[in-house]
């Protein structure tokens, strides 16, 4: 069994059950290290659920379920737990690894439930904190090699930053002026003196509403009542329509060309051969006479 | 008439009525096979609508309809019946076709509608079964050659499998981060102690809510009422829509690679040059000498 | 001046009112012609938004209103049945003219509303007939050969028949199982008896969500509101957006390839020279002396 | 220091102060020129911010948060007063700068908020020109070189002109049809002749209601509620969608084509080799003789 480990200044250097258990824990490469992962993947989800499924009104206001609940949670905390101490257990340079991004978020990510578990009161403000959890899903994913897909597309997000400001002026500009021209036109009063009871109370709140509209969400809970507010909105929304569909073709053509420079790179030769008689090169990659003259390559 | 059966082995070998009835049934490549396949494609279409139809409350509250409904169901039922009856018929193994695929959804298409007919109370679970029979309009389309563009959108999905994990793993991390991050927000109770009356009343609804809002589809029945909600989703909402615009692109770029593929063998050319000596093909248009040989083309 | 007439056969042969007259009404190559457009552009849309405006409430429940929309409609239809006399005066076969599909309605767009004002009670129906008018709006676009714009696209929907009717299978199959599902789940009685106050109350209701879910419009009327409910719109909102962003990509690639092609043809050069010297070709389009052996060309 | 003025007839002669100011105000090329910038981004994205929060409820409930407001407001006034002094003092001729487009905007920027701060009475319509101030955000940007990318854009719109007009056209043209037939489908008196308590109150109304469905926003303020209008309306949606997404393709395919020619031009050879006797250059990169004269290079 030959690892290549993804941090060797971290992994044991002498065989043993520290290093074999370092594989398992922080490589993805054997059958255990995969099984490892998928276990430790399965936990995760698990426990978030847990997280959620909490908040529930009707697991709420029932004081058998809640108990189970903080039971449950205290099995993945010592399960986590006992994941974080052979974590330490097994790396060379355990502060280096405790000082770490990924050691913190290992963590938090059991501490607070262990608090809560054994006496502490729960709080509002834990919830959070154990949801961060999430986070190492992404470790996890990291070494299955699935995010490299995921660099592709942060290559192609940061060559692009200079669009991005440009485009997010654009969309914060007119979602300010659109906001503010709504605020007015549905916030002037009637003929007959009664005041507006129209949504748009403030601008902040128009800006909501541009937002909530130019990304066609529309959710409905402030739209136009008056004849000049729909006018004006179905305009705002087929102006809003074309700016946002800017960005989703940006996006396709920049897929289009990392795909066709993959393509491209995939099918080029290697190196182009030179007929050695009459020079003529454009060979096929299996020619053993020249296509030209016939003589042997 | 020359048939190219699709499951030769299925096919009876003597010609015959069994034979004409298979090519008609089974087959789709002369026009009393493709009217076979056009009239059963209204009747799933008809029987399909007769059991949507059937749950609307102006009809189930007309016992005329009501009974109307049936018989025409039963109609249906007697229809698939023997159309069931007659590919048993026909077909050379009538186990095989029995316990194949299609066999089942041909069996439960037509059953659970006689039963009923025939005198067995209705029953609620058997329009999820009816339903069933929708699935047969693929088979017609399959016969009819249009699910080659399908199986070439499978291909890409297939291709693209990585990609879609790391995705949908964003996708459920993004969900779960706002889900929570508005439940906390929203659920704040206001300075004067009046409990929250939003919407978001759990982790799991707020996750609903992230779910219905990055897709853009946005109900509308949870929306946040606070200052600070409002800020938070607009904020969501423009990064979930940054999200959401990524397998769009990546759709197109798939879309434009397989489309630039497809004109790329177009325009190769179609008459291959052979060597007369070894038989090899794939020369270059220029080629004066063979490459493997080195023979005079 | 030189008129190319879009129907010689119908454009009088002598020169004098008859034959100016057709040139500015049924072509658009000289000023007048264009001006005639424009203006009759601008009637048809004065037209359309009387015929629109007629029906808001707060204009019919005035009755001096209704009566100078009604004035200004006379108009209109003077004005169009003028235009209608004077195209049967100066085509050269007027019956030819009369039946044809522009003939008609053009005959359709001001003979309602002549009828109404000359005495005839207004009647709904007449609405929609006089909204026909507005098609007249693509014959002017026709001569001013914006529409070879949408003849393209026209060609590009027509080469893609095949994967539209997969397309549109599919999307019916998946409203139809989405409907069926959530009505069933939906409509599940609460465990204490009580009866469900669901929106979905029955399939084709739910077919009427499931399409207005899967196209990201989410009106909101109806909402699931059971958590077994939530769950699954979830997962069809994000199965339903990945069905729907499938045409997008596809549309995107076939006008990428559209593009492509015309680039190509506008790229390619029109002929290939070949030195006479050394038979080298790949030459420059300006070049005047071979760049291989530099002998004239 | 090599300063490139984007406008060389404005920078004053002679190096001093007013120079180094014109350099730091009108110019972003070096340090003291971007800090002012960024400076000056932050001051108006703050103003802007005071104009929007000051028409929130419980700010305008409020006496003191007012005042506080209206002092902050001052401040920011009399801050782009003094900037507005220092352009006027630093330019060549100061009048053509007054009457620009950007010195227009720079006076009515901090005017009507001085006049209010000293005495006038606070008017609604002074909102609307205070807000103006937000368009100084682009001449910054536009220093920023950042705008070259928003040319790009602006360019391809303008290539595509014709394919817009045709676009809106059909556009408004398919929402004055679905909003006349939704209009005549849901006003339809009931049988039992209660009038129709429909959203669909007018052709305009359903025209909004068009223009909100097609771009699938889907406020839900109107919906259809009797079975006919949904079947339309569910019909309605999935051509409206066929529809909408035409633009999107569209521009996936401009900025596909953009990228592919950008790229073109990057791949061209960078060095170019000249003709040692005629100057030409644009030669092939396999050249031995000069294709216009024929001499050897």
């Amino acid at each position: 069994m030959h690892i290549h480990p993804k941090h060797p200044q971290q992994r044991p250097t002498k065989p043993g059950l520290r290093q074999n258990l370092y594989d398992i824990i922080f490589e993805a490469e054997e059958s255990w290290g995969r099984a490892f992962d998928i276990g430790l993947l399965i936990a995760i989800m698990g426990s978030i659920a847990i997280v959620a499924i909490e908040t529930l009104p009707s697991i709420q206001t029932n004081p058998g379920t809640v108990l189970w609940m903080a039971r449950i949670e205290l099995i993945f905390a010592i399960l986590f737990g006992t994941e974080y101490a052979m974590r330490i257990y097994c790396t060379r340079y355990p502060w280096k690894y405790i000082f770490s991004f990924w050691g913190v978020i290992d963590l938090i990510s059991f501490l607070p439930s262990l608090l809560v578990g054994f006496g502490s009161p729960r709080q509002n403000a834990f919830v959070i904190v154990r949801s961060m959890r999430l986070l190492r899903v992404f470790r996890i994913l990291k070494l299955w090699r699935l995010m490299s897909e995921a660099d592709v597309l942060g290559a192609t997000i940061w060559r692009s930053r200079g669009k991005i400001v440009v485009f997010l002026a654009v969309v914060m500009v007119a979602v300010t002026i659109s906001g503010t021209l709504m605020y007015h036109v549905e916030n002037r009063p009637a003929a007959d003196g009664t005041p507006s009871t129209s949504g748009f109370t403030s601008i902040p709140q128009s800006m909501y509403w541009a937002v909530v509209t130019m990304t066609t969400v529309g959710y409905g809970d402030i739209v136009p009542h008056t004849i000049a507010g729909k006018c004006i909105s179905a305009a705002l929304i087929l102006l809003g329509y074309s700016l946002i569909i800017v960005p989703t073709g940006f996006v396709s053509a920049e897929f289009t060309a990392a795909r066709r420079e993959a393509a491209g790179q995939a099918s080029r030769p290697p190196a182009r051969r030179v007929c050695p008689a009459c020079q003529a090169d454009e060979h096929l990659q299996q020619a053993i006479f020249c296509h030209r003259c016939g003589t042997r390559l």
